[in-house]
């Protein structure tokens, strides 16, 4: 069924624009890497594959696959990962159990499963910065075995524990020990509800008593509830709750970060006048407790609002360096879009196991053939191929994407740790965001539809649970969903986009940003008249030529949404009004 | 990701096509359902709604509901269903229990249910064949409370009754009133671990031993298990299986069904030379117990295959009417297509309830506004409206679709009971094979894309399991790959398409059938002329402008698959090479 919206599906375009530009492909550092491994080798990181029902297809590769693995991840990070899963693969807390688990004992297996991960120490402390893209790796593996589990490991570790680190200040930083050993257990409790997207409508109160210096962390009703919060039903201590600052006389600050403590860390019995349980089964991830939370009139200390973008006096004063109300609420959850960028990655992990696990299967699953004695590996059907290796390459260049795209980030939180405020550093925050609120879509979408695609191309046997691709799309189907909805989202990159235009037209402002993604577009509307001008199917296999069809269609769909913007607006319709009416239109999703 | 087949694409457009045509939007019959039903009425059939959130929205509705329901459904059918509803609302049996059944107690369940459901008798046998929609009804109105239950009744009375019914003869017909009073619980026992598509390639055997007049069936070895057979794994008594028949003498005569008793209808333990077991968890309809079986020498009386298209004498001579083996193979495999037509109506349930929770859930959930107080219905953003009320009409449009294409299957059945030998019998039966092998991909894979666009149009919400979207999507997923792989039907529709071009080119035959949904390829290749004419949106709104645009496209990726497969036979390739090489194109899925 044809649907889509020119405004979004630009955005997408566009990120699919940046897989195929010359920057995104930035060749990773593995010097040395390229050294051949024969066969024979008994590289215990890469050792050879076992003969078996495989064999006949993988002997036919045409290059050797240990130099590929070691060229897209490079020695180290195979030895990390390599680490990583031995240690999983030995240790029987996780072997994966005959059956199936109750909602309870998988959540408490998870529990256990996450607390020995903190045990095995893979990743330090001080490599959290030294080497990021290992913080990258521990979470994906750790999803390539559960992705319970790893969502349980991250949301303590980095949403729970970075919003402590970037949102808190030097007061805070107490909790930090505690969160690495696990004394006090995390969540990020944001959403309400009644409300996701629109966080800024978040109900939830903090009023401040200067009598005695305490904030009352308040939920007015059940709408207001804290809902959907991983880690939340069962096992949190603790939580990075938002709600809306008063301070005495009823001024509002807006929403601002506190931490507020759940349950007792010994009995976990929650905390006098906290309501709080679990939201019950889902689609999947059913290994994380997601839950919900009502407070009623909770007093926490001054202290723990997390301060970085705004205070409290004793006396009751708000004092804050941010300008206005915008920009506080910006700052605040400035911490989001690191989430986005991890989706990508986790979203093409999910798209790399379910295409190995069809392909491996369609190289051995035999079906027809040229006579009724002699069947094919269906691996051998143009129809199959047709249906999954689109997808195979597509993990390759997404993983590629979502590696580059996280390297930005790490080097975005290097410099606002640093304290830079220099107006590079504000323009690569921007880009970096709309890169974010596009690529996460694109690369959660396509292992949503990757995944389906595997599952239907192994026919019944890969409707059958032991085969994982149910749980690969259970589990993959959120990252459509949080951290922002895919086209809720796609609407903020196509906010930078028409921006973009917006800026050079009423300012002549030029266009171009800090990782180049959005060059191209000083070329609009010129761009608009070159014409393909290919003639042969040779023309298009150089990368030139389907990116610069990329350009093309990334300038003709912004001409014609901000063209659908300017005459709404002309036609009386306010922002909002103008906004939603150009979101649809004859174009596609990718 | 674009993907997809000339031929495929073809067959799938050509399904798109009929529902646009007149033909298939016969108004059912409903003389006096037109009466105006006032709001106030206390029909208790369409009793009005009760007031609650939803209200608003349905006051602004441009229609009386009730008419709609009426003219949709007829009385007497609304009448039906409503008698069925109310039987499972008031039966504690069929309460849904809090929490989540271990698979053993949900399948033990939905064996209980099964048997209470023969008890209600809420269509006498009689029924099947004087109200044949009901029939499609009842399974309908089970499978809106729950597939695994509504599978597991139908496979037993429809797809082991009827292939013992229309494949056998009058010495089969004691086997019926037991399938009535489930004395015994049947199976159908096709697919084999290693066969599920090539039907022809199934490899247990049949051997007949004229000393005891018995049939021995045998499973050589473990790929040639039956395999995913619904109601095997904890709970059939007896199954119709399909075994190459051997006579003495060693002759193969193909693929014959073969009653075989699996286990004691006591004791449920296995009969002797069986081994019977449940596949396991499945991404869906685990209520259904889904088995496989071997068989070990297991000895049948002779009377037990099912002889409506071949026999054996007590002497073990082999006996048919049948000319030719693929004659022989298709006859016996002909009540497969009864099972697409109703995967059809099935998915289209499934995207009829997935629509409605999204709908409902859209018309009361509010997200941001005009201003910060004012919050506005999602279902009132027009990228709401675009991301689900397509699927809103595509529920209309398939629904009567399956319910027309059904009515044509009775004609046709009733034809083959009466041993109609006719070339217009023959003609049918092709013509309705072709259209349920494109029907049932189109209805599966719109359902299947738009249960995922209502998860996600619901967010986070969306993915709780309480909420059905979850459950709904897992239990669809079926329809695309059982009774057919839909990638694979396409091509039996596309090979009636292109059969259609050769036999005009070849033997100047008038392109036409019985049901008329091909007659206008008789205006092929000339139809590639007309060209679009509208200027303005109004031009579209008529439906013959989609109607003509569909008749240009088949004929497009008809011209085009023909001439694709014509090239690969002059380049030499054989038959199944020219055919796969041509399955795959530039072009879509729908």
């Amino acid at each position: 069924m044809s649907r889509g919206r020119a405004v979004n599906a630009c955005c997408v375009r566009w990120a699919v624009r940046g897989l195929a530009s010359r920057r995104a492909w930035r060749i990773p550092k593995v010097a040395g890497a390229m050294a051949p491994l024969g066969e024979g080798s008994d590289d215990p990181v890469l050792p050879d594959l076992p003969r078996g029902p495989l064999h006949a297809a993988r002997a036919r590769a045409s290059f050797p696959w240990k130099e590929l693995a070691l060229f897209w991840e490079g020695p180290d990070m195979l030895r990390f990962k390599k680490n990583i899963f031995s240690a999983l693969e030995n240790d029987p807390l996780f072997a994966h159990p005959p059956g199936s688990l109750s909602l309870e004992k998988y959540r408490e297996l998870t529990f256990l499963r996450c607390k020995r991960v903190f045990e095995y120490d893979f990743l330090r402390v001080e490599d959290l910065l030294g080497s990021p893209l290992r913080v990258l790796a521990l979470i994906q593996c750790l999803g390539m075995y559960d992705w319970s589990l790893a969502t349980k490991f991250f949301l303590h570790t980095l949403t729970f524990g970075s919003a402590i680190y970037s949102s808190g200040s030097e007061r805070h930083f107490k909790y930090l020990p505690k969160i690495f050993t696990m004394e006090i257990f995390g969540c990020f409790a944001l959403t309400e509800v009644s409300h996701g997207s629109n966080t800024k409508a978040m109900r939830t109160t903090a009023h401040y008593d200067p009598t005695t210096e305490e904030l009352i962390i308040h939920s007015p009703d059940f709408e207001a509830a804290k809902f959907w919060v991983g880690n939340l039903g069962k096992t949190a201590t603790h939580a990075v709750v938002f709600a809306q600052l008063y301070t005495p006389g009823g001024q509002c600050h807006g929403l601002h970060p506190f931490v507020v403590q759940i349950r007792d860390p010994k009995t976990l019995l929650p905390m006098p006048g906290v309501m709080v349980g679990d939201i019950g089964r889902k689609l999947g991830q059913n290994g994380l407790d997601n839950g919900f939370a009502m407070f009623h009139k909770v007093r926490i200390p001054r202290q723990d609002l997390l301060n970085r973008s705004g205070d409290i006096t004793p006396e009751g004063t708000y004092v804050t360096h941010v300008k206005d109300a915008r920009q506080h609420f910006s700052e605040s959850l400035g911490s989001l879009s690191s989430g986005r960028v991890a989706i990508a990655g986790m979203s093409v992990v999910n798209l790399k196991l379910a295409v190995s696990i069809a392909l491996r299967f369609s190289a051995t699953r035999r079906q027809f053939g040229p006579t009724d004695e002699e069947e094919v590996p269906v691996l051998e059907y143009p129809m199959q191929q047709w249906r999954l290796l689109p997808y195979l390459a597509a993990a390759y260049a997404l993983d590629h994407f979502s590696k580059s795209l996280f390297l930005d980030l790490v080097e975005l939180q290097q410099g606002l740790l640093g304290k830079d405020r220099s107006a590079r550093q504000a323009e690569l925050g921007r880009e970096i965001h709309a890169l974010a609120s596009a690529g996460k879509p694109l690369a959660s979408w396509t292992a949503q539809r990757g995944i389906q695609e595997c599952r239907e191309a192994c026919g019944g046997h890969g409707y059958l649970a032991m085969n994982r691709l149910g749980d690969l799309r259970d589990d993959n189907d959120p990252n459509c969903t949080y951290e922002g909805d895919n086209s809720v989202l796609l609407q903020q990159t196509s906010n930078y986009l028409l921006g973009l235009l917006v800026r050079r037209d009423q300012g002549g402002a030029r266009i171009e940003s800090p990782l180049k993604t959005v060059d191209f577009l000083e070329a609009y509307p010129n761009l608009l008249g070159h014409r393909f001008e290919g003639s042969s199917p040779e023309d298009c296999l150089d990368s030139s030529v389907p990116l610069a069809a990329y350009e093309w269609l990334v300038c003709y769909l912004l001409r014609e949404s901000y063209q659908k913007l300017n005459q709404e607006k002309q036609s009386g319709s306010n922002d909002f009004e103008a906004r939603n009416n150009c979101q649809t239109s004859r174009l596609v999703k990718p």
